[in-house]
């Protein structure tokens, strides 16, 4: 075993202190890479609180993990020593349903191995420790490479909240002669906006708050609509071709979707707590969709990140020690912070 | 004006009663029809009753309406008189948005102009009555050519039970390879499986009652499961590729998108009173999609009876006198028939 350490919550909502645990030993398909950055994701502090399930603990959050390769297993191909690498939100995955076979582990039918908060029932047994730590191992194909051209603080982010918006906007088609919403200007809706406009896309910001307008043009966005303004709302009506909501708070989706070309579909990568009343009258009348997306494949999130590289596109972030990790869920659920909090692992 | 006799509720939620009325004169481009069957749909029951929006009364229900030419205007040029003709849901709209521009009247911008309960303000600024009465007048774009082959009564709820089925069926590109499952064998639904078989799709009818089983597998369905046997219902988890969804009672729409696979689309045409609490986890963990389709455009109302032309599809019905109707919707609120009422319009 591998001794390492990390920050964990040692039960259910306990706030994060400093905890050893080790990992396993690098198996012959085994990568094991050294933590230099992890972003903070929302659903690290959703997971803390048992918000959505029943939780493993102690629980070593992070699941936005890049750092550099310190050793691998004698049948590794991709990587060696030295090589800068990432790991996202899964760890492992069945590989052999029909999820798998295309490339699509994140919907594995037998279930993907979370890279924190589950136990790796096909590899090890053993309960898994995410990236607030120094060291991880992980199964060479649920490695990325990533491009040595980025900042580095700005690409962990990218493992979670890029993936999970660049996907759906790929799935969708989205792209040129599309008029896009993103719903949201957060950790997941500044990726949103960032890829909108690289794809080609009119992106529109739609956001409750004014001050964030000067921040959406920058990102790239088009428009900018604040939606408790009811005149601007109603201005919008039957608009876009698309939303990407990226919001985890409670909200009137079927509002939203008033704002939907006929065909338009709406779709969800933020989870809220409650279930969202959807009329039939929101869907019928124009025939449209109402969807969700999580995160996206391996293969897929190694295309993003070449796309990032090639884009130069990156997370904007703010890089904290980590002992500043609870002041930082705290800043987080007020949505403060421009646009994630991107733990540097040396302060550990 | 041309005067006509019609069974009408005369105020909200009233008894249906003869009623005498006026049709516009035959303009240049119109047809007038005299109607030899008119369907029953449920929708009838629910705009005299004002379940969804405030009606416009007198009115006279009826938008599955076939019958035989009586007379064009000088600009008419596909009908003659005596040719079979049908008029659906629709009798006009606006002719410019991108919506009709693509053949896709349903969804009209500017709004169509339902057969009933309605008001023309494109042509002639007066109300719309349905099909419960011995003739109308229609726009020559909102008449469709019947086939000649097949047995009337059956073809009148091809026009809005037919179509409402079809139009989603195609639009998904369902076919050969596609797990199929149709909830509710009703009017809407026994269309559906119709369809489905014809396209080559594996039908499962999804029903609360057993006995409905024989019949759902002489309409063509391949399976049949009782969504009340908790079994049968884990049983189908993750199975289907898509769920055409008749219903239009309340219904817990998230227990059946559980049936769905990675990537499935769970489409209402049915359309509950009121709205369906949908977890953000129905959609995000497999990608799933929740839609909702409208009848379908003139073009691919003439595409699906002469689709019913070649492979001799109907609808199965029970012709009724029109004084039988106060006693059809009282069978029709329970279920009561098989599948579709059709008004045998010589005994008005």
């Amino acid at each position: 075993m591998i001794a390492t350490k990390g920050y964990a919550a040692l039960s259910v909502g306990a706030k994060l202190t400093a905890w050893d645990f080790d990992r396993r030993d690098v198996g012959p398909n085994d990568v094991q890479f050294d933590i230099l950055y992890c972003g903070v994701c929302h659903s690290d502090l959703h997971q803390i609180k048992n918000d959505w399930f029943e939780g493993i603990f102690p629980m070593v959050p992070g699941h936005e993990i890049v750092g550099r390769v310190a050793r691998v297993g004698e049948n590794v191909k991709k990587f060696k020593v030295g090589d800068l690498v990432g790991t996202g939100c899964m760890v492992d995955s069945c590989g052999k349903c029909e999820s798998c076979k295309h490339d699509e582990e994140q919907y594995c039918e037998n279930g993907n191995i979370q890279t924190y908060n589950n136990v790796n029932h096909y590899t090890d047994g053993m309960p898994t420790y995410g990236g607030y730590s120094k060291t991880i191992v992980v199964k060479e194909e649920f490695v990325l490479r990533l491009p040595e051209n980025l900042e580095l603080p700005g690409v962990a982010p990218l493992l979670c909240a890029g993936i999970t918006t660049y996907s759906p906007l790929k799935h969708w088609g989205v792209g040129k002669g599309h008029k896009l919403a993103v719903l949201g200007l957060g950790g997941l809706g500044h990726m949103a906006v960032k890829f909108g406009a690289a794809f080609g896309a009119e992106v529109t910001v739609l956001s409750t708050s004014e001050n964030k307008r000067e921040d959406a043009k920058k990102l790239g966005a088009h428009n900018f609509i604040v939606t408790t303004d009811p005149e601007q709302f109603k201005a919008a009506a039957a608009s876009f071709d698309f939303i990407l909501d990226t919001v985890s708070a409670n909200h009137d989706i079927p509002a939203y979707m008033g704002l939907l070309k006929t065909n338009g579909v709406h779709i969800c990568v933020g989870a809220p707590s409650q279930p969202t009343p959807i009329p039939a009258f929101a869907l019928i009348p124009n025939r449209k969709s109402l969807a969700g997306s999580m995160i996206g494949g391996i293969l897929e999130t190694q295309e993003m990140l070449d796309f990032c590289g090639q884009h130069n596109i990156v997370s904007d972030v703010e890089v904290i020690d980590m002992s500043y990790i609870d002041k930082a869920y705290e800043r987080m659920e007020k949505n403060d912070v421009k646009y994630r909090f991107v733990i540097d692992m040396a302060t550990l």
